[in-house]
């Protein structure tokens, strides 16, 4: 009888090429399904909540599997744990009904972003953060924020080569934080379109700097056209924080 | 007239040997050396506060180099960053006076030591500190750290191949503080022998995780002898805050 396993990961996305797997190039599904090979012998179909592009990182990542192995739970996340390579790490493993999908039943999802605002760029916090020297004032990036709260169609943040049947999601809350000269953006909504929270980030920090205005950012959610809001922030700074179900 | 340049720098030295210069090894005194050469075209004698180890981080490390070159401060800071790796970057640039040395100059050093303390390790944390899966005592740590304060034969913690003449150092202050599952430990002090901040860590932790008692650990201090404390912490939790002149 194949169990159902729960895998929670944290990863470093620096070095990967992101979630899927590509024939020759670091993935974290890559790793994880080597690994899972070593401990339990099996080549398994090993689900995500979903991608994460190259470069974004992952404190609470979801993925499931289904297993004949009859190692324990702590003896998989310790097991993989072991084998795994420094910058991928299980956080949980759980047993849960044949049932679940960690895509499908992902309810909602907390993206967290964070810009180092100063002047120099900072090789300690560079790796996980946007560098942005110039000036912003973080109350009107809130403000910002505010505005794309809620059901609404998101075409003005979506990649171009985004493969979503339509781009309607619905954003719960969307704060912006500020420790030092740390900002932390933390979005969480049903799901997102691929670079959407990037592009989110990007037209916010544009405002926050003084190079669109509120009714700017308001015209070009309206606009429903990615050529509106053409930025991206980089990928270092986003964290996948939790996928609740 | 040659004027005298003091720069603050912050690395990640994890993919650094160290400070020193290594043939055909990466050093943070060579890139530096490098990049100074492309800005000036002069080939410097960089003279920094101290030497870090291998794989130990700085947000404040001090060095000097005298130059012909007309370029500004401002323009020597920008130009290095704008040719350094990313892994190392100016925060400062000043000119100081002709006798000024960054070594010799040097009153006291204050270094951070960063240890996590959780079950599993932490891909996103772990390239900035060392991860304890033991339960940690951080009051009696607290305690431990108190007795390493003043002045005192440091022999104990020094290693084996420091070269230092005497191991008479004086410790200002030695805190241990803690934020969720993250534990600062915060020394200053006129000087460190080799290994030393990694060596009293380590034994700060065999205290605060119940293998020593904190007679042991005054003990290990009287003994003056490397065998009695033959712990060192990874490199990769420490930090050079500091240098204060």
């Amino acid at each position: 009888m194949a169990r159902n396993i729960k895998l929670t990961l944290e990863y470093d996305g620096t070095d990967y090429v992101g979630w899927q797997v590509q024939p020759g190039l670091p993935t974290v599904h890559g790793v994880l399904v080597e690994g899972l090979k070593k401990i339990t012998g099996e080549e398994v179909a090993l689900i995500a909540s979903g991608r994460t592009d190259a470069g974004v990182h992952a404190l609470g990542q979801v993925a499931n599997f289904k297993t004949t192995s009859s190692i324990s739970v702590d003896g998989i996340r310790d097991g993989l744990n072991s084998v795994l390579p420094k910058d991928v790490a299980i956080t949980e493993a759980l047993e849960v009904p044949p049932g679940f999908d960690s895509r499908r039943d992902a309810r909602s999802k907390t993206y967290a972003y964070r810009v180092l605002r100063r002047e120099h760029r900072s090789p300690v916090l560079g790796r996980f953060s946007w560098h942005v020297d110039l000036p912003l004032d973080t109350d009107v990036m809130s403000e910002g924020a505010a505005l794309l709260v809620g059901r609404k169609d998101f075409s003005s943040f979506r990649a171009a080569d985004s493969d979503a049947a339509h781009s309607v999601r619905e954003i719960f809350s969307f704060d912006v934080g500020k420790e030092g000269d740390m900002i932390e953006l933390r979005v969480r909504g049903t799901g997102f379109l691929r670079h959407m929270v990037r592009a989110m980030v990007a037209a916010l920090v544009e405002l926050g700097s003084g190079r669109i205005t509120l009714a700017d950012l308001a015209r070009i959610v309206e606009a429903r056209s990615r050529a509106a809001a053409p930025w991206t922030a980089p990928a270092r700074g986003l964290f996948l924080m939790e996928v609740e179900y």
